[in-house]
């Protein structure tokens, strides 16, 4: 099942897609993407809904974020042993772990903003999992039961803000729209391997990375199993797993979006997002 | 003015504490001290309420969290000259910042969990600031009328998560019940001068942190400007500002909090904290 949120920012109403790939609208049945609605049981409950029973949405609305009432965006560092090598940088002998503010969450195609100051905004498809019930203390085995489902993710990121301007990731990777999500939360069943997904990222045309979550050092279920050893995920928490190599930091010389680039990215299965940048007034 | 939350957790109500230091039930008028209810003209408009026309409480309720809603919960790191000198390390040269997950929050008496495999829970006295409305690229001189009020900030840390398990301190900051806020958020025409309040914590009775907000090396408003040309700030969103010298860390030897240990802690004006340690089973 692949779930939606379409509409103005801040007004958008929960759809699913059908199986011409239109939005059905789901807002008499679930009041959002959210909460309790992700859990798995909810999920197999809303996936016996027939979709031709459901208002087809006309027209070509925004798509918003996938999921709504994000409580943390965890992200993953250096979590493909080839971006390590071009960030220069080792693979790390456990998860490396930062949160991106919420805040930065957009829609998968909506403007992207380039903070005033910025000179190295920088890109990163990523592989979104998305929690469907608390979870704490779980253990590896059984950490995809706790899994809604998963989509694109682009992790937006400023260099200079994240490694120039003392310690700590976070202030590079929390910007305003530096946190695209969707367009869909394709739910657990509906991916078969989460860890063997070609993903792929163009800026202007031109393909920057070109990898699959395979090369991804600590899996899904590890990640799940080991932050919840940390703290409780809870229903609509975001964890981006991390990117493969491919993103302009580790160009020689290095490069940077500007104002009028356009990124496309993508996930094998979990669609597609096309960004343009633009330089923040 | 000081807004309190009131009742079992997830069900609190927002009240305010009256002359004589007893808890108004506020439901009637807001419906929580979260949002656009912590707007500066909201509060003010609030203040012209007479605790007097309001239900009295009775009884000795539990104190919740003294915001609900927080979408950020920033920290800032090594904000205080001495304390950064306890931690071996240089006052940076601009703010360090990272994020505490919001699942962290909790009230400010309620017990605090010492996560499984912890050898290190450590203490942290702080000023938090509760914003009240969105600040982006705001400048210094204005960057106070963003603020809503203050609170005290337990910002409870586990050294070895923090500093021995690969990078980025999130994964110290962010176990569950790390993050105690309360008892009151105290409106900022209620704090004459936020830079000089005295601040204290004390283990079983022992006094670890006396501290005053007078030696915080980044002031209130240089931070709320600082953050917002990074991120927007919104209503409900709380920067805790860093500690003063005496944390467990910086002891010799080093002293952790183990299952049973009481700390209270507390800054002028604004209150204060009790909490009970529990080993997590």
């Amino acid at each position: 099942m692949k779930l939606v949120r379409f509409g103005e920012p801040g007004a958008e109403k929960p759809g699913l897609i059908d199986a011409d790939g239109a939005i059905r609208d789901l807002s008499g049945v679930i009041a959002d993407v959210a909460g309790e609605h992700l859990h798995p049981d909810a999920l197999k409950a809303l996936s016996q809904t027939d979709p031709k029973s459901l208002p087809l949405v006309a027209g070509n609305p925004r798509i918003g974020p996938c999921v709504a009432g994000v409580g943390k965006f965890i992200c993953i560092g250096l979590n493909y042993a080839d971006h390590a090598a071009e960030s220069g940088m080792a693979v790390p002998p456990e998860p490396v772990i930062f949160m991106k503010a919420t805040s930065a969450i957009v829609g998968p195609d909506d403007d992207v903003l380039i903070p005033r100051g910025s000179e190295k905004t920088d890109w990163e498809v990523e592989l979104g999992v998305v929690i469907g019930k608390p979870a704490k203390y779980v253990s590896e085995a059984e950490a995809m039961d706790y899994v809604a489902g998963y989509c694109v993710a682009h992790d937006v990121s400023e260099r200079a803000f994240q490694t120039e301007r003392q310690g700590q990731w976070t202030k590079g990777k929390s910007c305003d729209t530096f946190g695209p999500i969707g367009p869909w939360l394709v739910t657990r069943d509906a991916v078969s391997d989460p860890q063997n997904l070609g993903m792929w990222l163009k800026v202007n045309g031109e393909t920057m990375q070109d990898g699959s979550t395979k090369t991804m050092v600590y899996g899904v279920a590890h990640l799940v199993s080991y932050l919840s050893q940390f703290m409780s995920l809870l229903p609509g928490d975001i964890i981006s797993t991390g990117t493969p190599p491919g993103v302009g930091m580790g160009m020689k010389p290095p490069r940077y979006l500007r104002d009028g680039d356009v990124v496309e990215l993508g996930i094998e299965g979990l669609g597609t997002q096309t960004q343009t940048f633009r330089a923040d007034a």
